[in-house]
C-alpha cells in the first residue's frame, strides 16, 4: 500500500464540465495526475493497466474537445476506460474496480451517463457509435458518435462491417484508431502490417509536421467533388487509403501522448469535417509507468502490485490452470500426431495455445480477433484431414455461432472446440461468463459436448477430442486453477456419451442421485456428505457428456432413486433440459419421479468472486442440499390435491 | 417444357478431366452449351439462375486451368454452382435441383469430391480455402485453395478477417472476386463504392489492355523486397490497394466472360505467383439470357419458367406472405411513430423491409451482409431512444449471436428482432432451416421470445414489439404464405408472457392439452379433431411466448389434463425444455404427469417440400395424435415395475 498521489488539479475535475474550464496548457499536468491516480488505484484493486495508461492524454483530450455526454463516447472493449471513469464522476469508487458491488472493469450503461454503451468484447464500438449518430440525425438532436478502437480490435470483421456502413453518418461519426501495435498479444495479419508501414513511413520525429498538415487539411472544407477527389488522391500518398477506400476521411498518424497535437486536431475534426473521420493515433501501451512499458504484455491485466517497484502480488501456488493443462496436453499429443493444429483468436496465453505454439509453431494459428474466420478456417483444415482445435472462450465462441452451425455441424466436420472460461468467471463479470455454450451447442445435430469436472478430466477430454474424427466435438472447462486431483500418467480415450459414477452405485437403490456436468462436481460431493449425514444415501454421476446423453445411466438412476438432481454451470437449455426431455420422451416421469434441474439463473451476474457468484446463482453445495430436501418434502399428496 | 438444348461438346465433357483435354478455342462453344443446358435445367426445376449464368465462363476456365478436385475450389454461397455441378459429374441429376432426394441447390460435400466445402450462407469461402491451403502446406501435399466470392459477400466481416490472415498461405491461396455489382439486391457501403471506382476508372474497352498487363505483371517473379515494394506502389496506381494492403497480389479487373482473358491470367497465376492472389473478375449477373439480364434482380431465384419467353410460372394466389405482412404492418406503424427504424442485412425483399423502405427510406438501413454490425448498430439506435427492428432470418441471426448476447441482452436494450424463415424452409434445405433461434434466444436473460401462429398473430406481435421498450424482444414466423385467417383491423398489444386458449377450457378437466408455439397450430387443430373423434377431449393453447412462459396457464393445464404435449418448430432446448424445466421446478410432475415435447429431431433435414420435411420431423397432425395415444397407453404400472 502506498500513499495516494498528490493531485491538486485532478481534485478540481470531478467531471468533464470542470475539465472543459481548464486552459489547454493545464492538460499536461492533469494528465500526469490522472495517470498517477490510475496507477495507484489499480495497484490496490488489480485490473487492466496497460491499456488505460496508453490513453490518458486521449481521454483528457476527447472530453476536453467534445461535448460529452451529449457527444456519445464509446470505448471499444472498455478495459482502457479507467482514466475515463476517474474524470466522469467515479473517482470515489475507482478502488472498487472489478470487485463485488464495485465498479465494473468495463464501461457500463448503468454506471454513468458518460458510458452510453457497455463493452467488454472487442470491435463493437463503431457500430454502436454509428447507431448513436444516426439516431440523433433522424431525431434532429445534436451529438456525435465517437468510437475509440484499438488496432487489434480492427482485425475483427465486425469493425470492417461498421466502417463499410459509416458514410451515411456524415460528420456525426468520429473513429479514433488507437494504434499501439498491441491488443493483448501483438496483433497479427495484413492490417497490422499495413499500419506498421504507415507509421514507419513517417518517422516518429516527423509526426509533428504530419499533425500540423492534418490540421491544415481539416481546416479546408471539401465542398465539391473535385476537392474530394483531390483529398482522396492525397490520402493515397499520406497513407490511410484503406480507410479512405471505405469512405472515411483519414487523419494521421498523430502522437497520442502529445496534447499539443491531439487537442487542435480533434478541434478541427469537431468544427470542420463533413464526412466520417478516422483519426489514427499512435500510443504506447503502459505509457508513463516504467515497469509496464518494460514488460512484454505492458501490464495488460495485473493483480495488485507495488507502485514503486512494480512487483506484482503473487497468487498462492496451487493446482495448474486449466488453460495450461489443455495447452501442454495438446502439445504433448501433437508430438506424435502431425495432424493436430491449434487455432486461437488473439488469446494465445489465455487459452494455453502459447504453450502449444512454442513447441509446434508451424501448426499454431493466431488469427487475430476473428472468431468467425477462425472456426471456418478450422473447418477447412478438418475437411482436408487435419485435426484442428479451435481454442476459444465460451463467450467469444458466440462470435462464430453461425460458422459452428453452418460450416462445422451441418457438414459434420471434426473440428475440436476447446472452450475455456465456461461458467462464471469472477472479476470480468457477465460479459465474460460462459453461460450459454452447453445450450447453444447441444441443440445442434452431430455435436458431441463434454464438460470437464477437473483438470485430470480435461486431459482425458483433450485426448478424446483428438481421437474423435466422426464429427464436431467440444469440451468446456472453467477459468482458473484445477482442483488439485492427481494428474493421469496417460490420457485416456473416454467412451463417447458415457458418464461415470463418482460415488455410490447406479443400480443400487438410494435416496438421491446427483447428475453433475462440469466442475460443480466438488460441490456435489460436499452436498452428498451433508445429505448422507442426514441419512439420505446419495449417488453421484459425473455425466461428462451433455450430448450424447448417457441415457442408460439416466434411466438406471431414475429407476433406483427417489430424487434426481442435475447440476451444471450453464443456463437453461443445457444438461438439465436434455435430461428432462429424454426422461419425458421415455415416460420415466409418468409415474412420478422427483427430478430437479440446477442451472444458472435467468439473470446476468455482475463481477464478484466466483464463489460469491455461484452463491448468487444458487449452485453451491448448500443449494444442492436445499434442492434435494425441498424435493423430498414436496408431498405427492399435495400435488394430487392441487391437481384435483 | 422445351426440348433439351443440343450440346455436342458438353456431351463429351462429363467431368473436368475431359474438359482439360479440350483446346482453348473450344471453350467458347462449351460455355455456350453449358449456359443453354443450365437455363433449360432451371426452367424445369426452378432455383438460382442469375448467379450461375454470370459465372459460366469462369467455371469453365477455373476447371480448365486448375487441377480440380486436388485444387480445392470453394464457391462462396454456392448458389452459382449449377454450371459447376453440370461439368463435375452431376449433369444427369441437374433437373432434380432443390427437390427432395435430388441435388442440393448449393455445394455439398456429400454430393461430389468436386465440392470440398459446402456453403449456402455467404462469405465463408476464403476462410475455408485458406484451411485447405494450409492443411496441404503442412502435410506436404499438392493442391491450392481457390475461393470464388462475390462483391456482395465481400461486405461481410468474415471475408475481411480471412483476407487479413491470407498471407501465410503463399501462392496456395487464390481468391477470385466475382464483381457483378449485385449480390441479391444491389450491394451497399464503402466497399461497393470502391469497386465501382476501380471498374469505372478502367473503361470497359480498356479491360483487354489491363488484362494483358496483368499477365505481364504475373510473369515477372517478385524475388526481393525492392521488387515487392515496386509492385505495391504499382498496385496503388492500378487499383486494388485495399487488397494489396491486406497482403494480396491484386490482378484486375478482368472481363469475366472473355475466355481469352480469363484463361491466360489464371494460367499465369497458377504458374508464377508467389503470394496469395486476388483476381478481380467483372461479370454480368444473368449473362447470356436476355430475360434475366433485363430483369431487375437478374433472375436471382426463379420458379419454373418458359425458356423462350422467360415467363415465370405463377404461384397460386393465396394468403399474403409473412414477410409482406410484417413489412406492411411495420410501415403502417411507422407512419405515426417516428422512432421506428428497420434494419436488414442485404435481404430487403426477403424480409419485407423493401416495403418499409419505400415508405420510410430515411429510417430504413440495409447494412449489407453484415449481421454483426447490423445488430449492434440497432443496439446503438435503441440506446439513443429509437425503436429499431432488426429483420434477419433465423439462421442468419446466428451470425450475430454474440452481438445479441453482449450488446443487446446484457444491456437489456429494446432491440426488436423480426425473425423470418423460422422452422423448416423447403427447397433451401438445412442451411436455411430456422431450427435453433428459440433455443439460443430463450436461454438469454432479459429476452422476450414470441412465435406467430398465423399472419394475424404476426400483426399483433409486430405491434407488441413496437410497444415493448423494456428490453429485447424477438418474434419468429415461417417462410412462405400465411394460413388465410382474417386479418385484424387494428393491431393489438399482446400481454407479455400470456398464451391464449384456442380450443377448450384451461380449467375444465380434459384428457389432452396441446401447448403449441408458432405455426404448427393448424396441425394441432387437425390432431385435436382426430383425438376428439376418438373420444379424447382436447384443449389447445397457443403459447405465443417461449419466454417468459405463461406459467399460470401451464400449471392450470397440467392440473386439469392427463397428457400435456408441447409442439414447436425448433430444436431441443426451446419451448419444450422451458415447459419441462418449469414443471419440474414446481414439482408438477412429481405425482405423475404425462408430459411430452415435440420438436425438430436431432438431424439436419435436406431439401424437400416443407410438408414432407415436417413429416420427416414428425411434427404433423398424425404425429401429434400418435404421441398422445402412445403417452396415454404408457402404463404407469409398467413404469413402476421398471423402477422396482
Amino acid at each position: 500500500m502506498t500513499n495516494s498521489p498528490v493531485t491538486p488539479l485532478l481534485d478540481q475535475v470531478p467531471t468533464p464540465n470542470e475539465l472543459r474550464k481548464l486552459k489547454p496548457e493545464q492538460l499536461r499536468q492533469l494528465s500526469d495526475e490522472l495517470r498517477a491516480e490510475m496507477i495507484d488505484a489499480v495497484s490496490t484493486s488489480g485490473g487492466h493497466l496497460g491499456s488505460g495508461l496508453g490513453v490518458v492524454e486521449l481521454t483528457v483530450a476527447l472530453h476536453y474537445v467534445f461535448n460529452t455526454p451529449e457527444d456519445r463516447l464509446v470505448w471499444d472493449v472498455g478495459h482502457q476506460c479507467y482514466p475515463h471513469k476517474i474524470i466522469t464522476g467515479r473517482r470515489d469508487r475507482i478502488r472498487t474496480l472489478r470487485q463485488g458491488g464495485g465498479l465494473s472493469g468495463f464501461t457500463k450503461r448503468s454506471e454513468s451517463e458518460y458510458d452510453p454503451f457497455g463493452a467488454a468484447h472487442s470491435s463493437t464500438s463503431i457500430s454502436a457509435a454509428l447507431g448513436f449518430a444516426m439516431a440523433n440525425k433522424l431525431s434532429g438532436k445534436p451529438g456525435r458518435g465517437i468510437a475509440v478502437i484499438g488496432d487489434g480490435a480492427m482485425s475483427a470483421g465486425m469493425a470492417y462491417e461498421a466502417m463499410n456502413n459509416a458514410a451515411q453518418a456524415g460528420n456525426r461519426l468520429v473513429v479514433i484508431l488507437n494504434d499501439n501495435d498491441m491488443s493483448i498479444a501483438p496483433p497479427v495479419g495484413g492490417l497490422s502490417a499495413y499500419l506498421a508501414r504507415m507509421v514507419s513511413s513517417s518517422e516518429y520525429l516527423g509526426l509533428r509536421s504530419l499533425a500540423s498538415r492534418a490540421v491544415k487539411k481539416m481546416s479546408r472544407r471539401m465542398h465539391d467533388a473535385i476537392g474530394k477527389a483531390e483529398e482522396y488522391t492525397r490520402g493515397m500518398v499520406t497513407g490511410g487509403t484503406l480507410f479512405e477506400e471505405l469512405g472515411f476521411y483519414y487523419v494521421g498518424p498523430i502522437d497520442g501522448h502529445n496534447l499539443d497535437h491531439l487537442v487542435p486536431v480533434l478541434e478541427n475534426v469537431r468544427d470542420t469535417s463533413e464526412g466520417p473521420v478516422l483519426i489514427h493515433v499512435v500510443t504506447t501501451k503502459g505509457k508513463g509507468y516504467a515497469p509496464a512499458e518494460e514488460s512484454a504484455d505492458k501490464y495488460h491485466g495485473v493483480p495488485k502490485f507495488n507502485v514503486v517497484t512494480g512487483e506484482k502480488q503473487k497468487g498462492s501456488a496451487g493446482p495448474p490452470a486449466y488453460q495450461n493443462v489443455f495447452g501442454d496436453t495438446l502439445a504433448d499429443l501433437a508430438d506424435s500426431d502431425k495432424r493436430i493444429c491449434a487455432i486461437t483468436a488473439a488469446m494465445p496465453s489465455g487459452t494455453g495455445i502459447d504453450r502449444f505454439a512454442k513447441r509446434h509453431p508451424e501448426r499454431s494459428f493466431d488469427v487475430g480477433i476473428a472468431e468467425q474466420h477462425g472456426v471456418t478456417f478450422a473447418a477447412g483444415l478438418a475437411a482436408q484431414g487435419m485435426r484442428p482445435f479451435a481454442a476459444i472462450y465460451s463467450t467469444f465462441l458466440q462470435r462464430a455461432y453461425d460458422q459452428v452451425v453452418h460450416d462445422v455441424a451441418i457438414q459434420n466436420l471434426p473440428v475440436r472446440f476447446a472452450i475455456d472460461r465456461a461458467g462464471l468467471v469472477g472479476a470480468d463479470g457477465s460479459t465474460h461468463a460462459g453461460s450459454f455454450d452447453i445450450t447453444y451447442l447441444a441443440t445442434l445435430p452431430n455435436f458431441v459436448v463434454m464438460a470437464a469436472a477437473d483438470e485430470a478430466e480435461l486431459v482425458h477430454m483433450t485426448y478424446t477430442a483428438v481421437e474423435h474424427d466422426e464429427g464436431p466435438i467440444a469440451f468446456r472447462y472453467p477459468r482458473g486453477n484445477g482442483v488439485g486431483v492427481p494428474m493421469p500418467e496417460t490420457p485416456q480415450k473416454l467412451e463417447i456419451g458415457k458418464g461415470r459414477i463418482v460415488r455410490g452405485d447406479a443400480n443400487k437403490p438410494a435416496k438421491v442421485a446427483i447428475l453433475s456436468l462440469g466442475a460443480r462436481l466438488e460441490e456435489a460431493k460436499k452436498a452428498a456428505d451433508t445429505l448422507e449425514a442426514k441419512g439420505l444415501s446419495t449417488t453421484i454421476a459425473d455425466m461428462r457428456f451433455a450430448k450424447p446423453l448417457d441415457e442408460d445411466l439416466i434411466a438406471r438412476l431414475a429407476r433406483s432413486h427417489e430424487v434426481v438432481v442435475t447440476i451444471e454451470e450453464g443456463a437453461i437449455g443445457g444438461l438439465g433440459a436434455h435430461v428432462l426431455t429424454f426422461a419425458t420422451d421415455e415416460g420415466l416421469t409418468d409415474a412420478g419421479l422427483k427430478i430437479r434441474t440446477m442451472r444458472l439463473p435467468d439473470i446476468f451476474i455482475d463481477q464478484d468472486s466466483p464463489e460469491k457468484q455461484y452463491d448468487i446463482a444458487k449452485l453451491n453445495a448448500p443449494h444442492i442440499v436445499e434442492t434435494v430436501l425441498k424435493a423430498l418434502k414436496h408431498n405427492s399428496a399435495s400435488v394430487e390435491e392441487a391437481r384435483a
